[in-house]
């Protein structure tokens, strides 16, 4: 596995090198330039913790993720907390990972349909994110062939260093298949490129099939697989996401290194959060529940809703898991005068297909997180604004 | 003042102008895509905050913040809110500026002797950090025309898109002077650049001299003031950091206008943390004073121990502010032998000059931090280990 030459770690100088030998030999030693003011009694009454300046975060927090992890069936094996970074976000899991594995002007392969939000954070990073299709027959799969071409002959001979799966993705609700796992672990290990997994919405699945799994886990390729209590907790502002490692055993040791120094330079995860990470876990399993209840919900209402409007003009593509799916208008209509009448006929905004690239006209994606009353008007003020368009 | 090409500001397409012009005119638009648990309903009780999603941070914890810094006196003038960026850490503030400032191989000016997490941040960004020097005859000062031979003609024809003052530096604790104030602003004014100024030391000054000030709030250039709780209130822990732009207003506009989109991408501020802001913040000025005494206090012992050693062979660097202070040991002992010796003899390892960049043989870096005994033991160790490797 190839790495960027973005992160420093030239061998260590001898003081470096006596200390870390200390350390294997369980000799601690003092620091007399130890500026760290919570080991001398310095702390604030309100964060009274020792800092511990973990680069993968807090230990005590690792582990309680790492037994929910292993608990909550998610992985076959028992999860081990030195494989995991608690960080902030997936957002700045992109950014680490982009940093560990692209020099500026390499590229990671990113899916459209899809949120543009990749793109923003990749060329931020200096990074370029090229596209593959998914593709829709009635549901979404992803387009391998297209796969294989774009890493054998990359574009503009960009070097490709990473290939971003979301499982399932969004706004298109798509899983990756167990069929297409297995030639995109190969075709990933053929290529020697790293996958990342973000697998927030992994839990909301809205039609399971068989065969599914996390990508976390995977071994048969580096996976850095992204996910956080934004979706997992309906917590976006709790500001927990992490990384889970797996692969190879060689190359997991050789990312952790470099991770470690990306992780050591930002040290992002705040001991006033950590503390409240075991008993949020505590109730992750029940607001999943929760938050899966009112997506199932609305969708079925959604269902309701469409087949009860008298044009039949609207219908919605079929989603496998997430918080939103895609309706289906007809394509005479301009997506941007859709939701501009939208917004003036019922003060109602929303993102037409071209936000996310899909390649034809006429979609538009809807959440299905509103109380279902306000969902319902918002199904009814579509409906009214395609058939006032149409009438 | 030029901005990085990686912000992406390509102008609205037509639903996110309409957005924009409904909210000048105070309307509330409902969002079809409002993909935010916590506005329905869903958030976890441990999390009950609505998010808002401000880039900048959540508003009551600026709004707090504005006027604790307004009250504390750092400024003349009250602090705006919304000129404040509410983040994790200095470290991450830095990483949002070189995005901001720099593309890929352009630099940044960072003092030396320094400590070498600016580097290794620029090198995570693709930017390049080209050292200044700092020079010692009895206190420190910056070589300003050293300086004005790098902006005017760069190393390799690099561009240098931003100069770091780090205000007091770490680890010579020298602070800015005002008249080398005037100077490094005319300079970065003619030359198009704008000054990161990391002032998280500020108000731990040993030597207070007249006419000091932040640069926070400098209107002569574009500047970008970093500072956060971790030394403030000797809580790196906490992990909440700032960003305070001031400078010519139409650059601090186009400035802002980039620095949101970065923010947007990353909103890394959690309402778990953001609801101690207040609380933290009236503690702030108790926890100053209280590590004030113990560094203050610490120096006093030290120049005490380096007086009553009878060899008198180590001695301490003029210090003006901030937590470390630099002894100077005799020049004939190799730096690593020194630290070496003293892992072996007393099981307490340091930082040498070359750690820092020091231009010569002869430095060791020493925390003002630990409780007094503890102080006087690492002085004791350090004092026996030179008078050893002399004898």
């Amino acid at each position: 596995m190839r790495f960027s030459s973005r992160v420093d770690i030239s061998a260590p100088n001898p003081i470096a090198a006596a200390e870390a030998a200390c350390k294997r030999c369980g000799v601690t030693l003092g620091k007399l330039n130890d500026s760290n003011p919570t080991r001398h009694g310095l702390a604030p009454a309100l964060v009274p913790e020792i800092y511990t300046a973990d680069p993968r975060g807090p230990r005590a927090a690792r582990e309680a993720l790492a037994a929910f992890l292993t608990r909550d069936g998610q992985q076959e094996h028992a999860v081990d907390p030195d494989r995991l970074y608690i960080l902030s976000s997936t957002s700045e899991a992109y950014s680490w990972l982009m940093k560990l594995l692209c020099d500026a002007g390499d590229a990671v392969l990113a899916p459209k349909p899809g949120y543009p939000l990749i793109e923003s954070i990749a060329r931020l990073e200096c990074v370029d994110a090229i596209e593959y299709q998914l593709q829709f027959d009635g549901s979404w799969m992803i387009d391998i062939a297209e796969l294989e071409s774009l890493l054998s002959d990359p574009v503009n001979g960009k070097r490709i260093r990473a290939l971003v799966l979301i499982n399932p993705n969004n706004p298109t609700g798509s899983y990756v298949k167990p069929a297409e796992r297995q030639r995109i672990i190969d075709l990933c290990r053929a290529h020697d490129i790293a996958i990342i997994a973000d697998e927030v919405f992994y839990d909301y699945s809205l039609e399971p099939f068989d065969g599914n799994a996390r990508l976390a886990g995977e071994t048969g390729v580096l996976t850095f697989a992204l996910d956080g209590f934004s979706k997992m907790l309906a917590a976006p502002h709790a500001k927990v996401g992490w990384i889970y490692v797996s692969g190879p055993d060689d190359d997991v040791v050789e990312a952790q290194r470099r991770l470690d120094v990306i992780a050591d330079d930002y040290l992002p995860m705040s001991d006033i959060i950590a503390r409240d990470i075991p008993a949020l876990l505590d109730a992750a399993s029940e607001q999943t529940a929760h938050v899966q209840q009112r997506v199932r919900g609305n969708l079925a209402l959604l269902h309701q809703l469409l087949d009860a409007d008298q044009y039949g003009l609207v219908s919605v593509l079929r989603a496998e898991g997430g918080w939103n799916v895609l309706l289906r208008v007809p394509s005479v209509i301009d997506e941007n005068e859709l939701v501009l009448t939208m917004i003036n006929r019922h003060q109602l905004t929303g993102q037409p297909g071209y936000f996310f690239d899909m390649t034809s006209n006429g979609y538009l994606a809807i959440s299905l997180l509103p109380e279902p009353d306000e969902f319902a008007s918002n199904v009814q003020a579509i409906l009214d604004t395609v058939n006032t368009l149409l009438s």
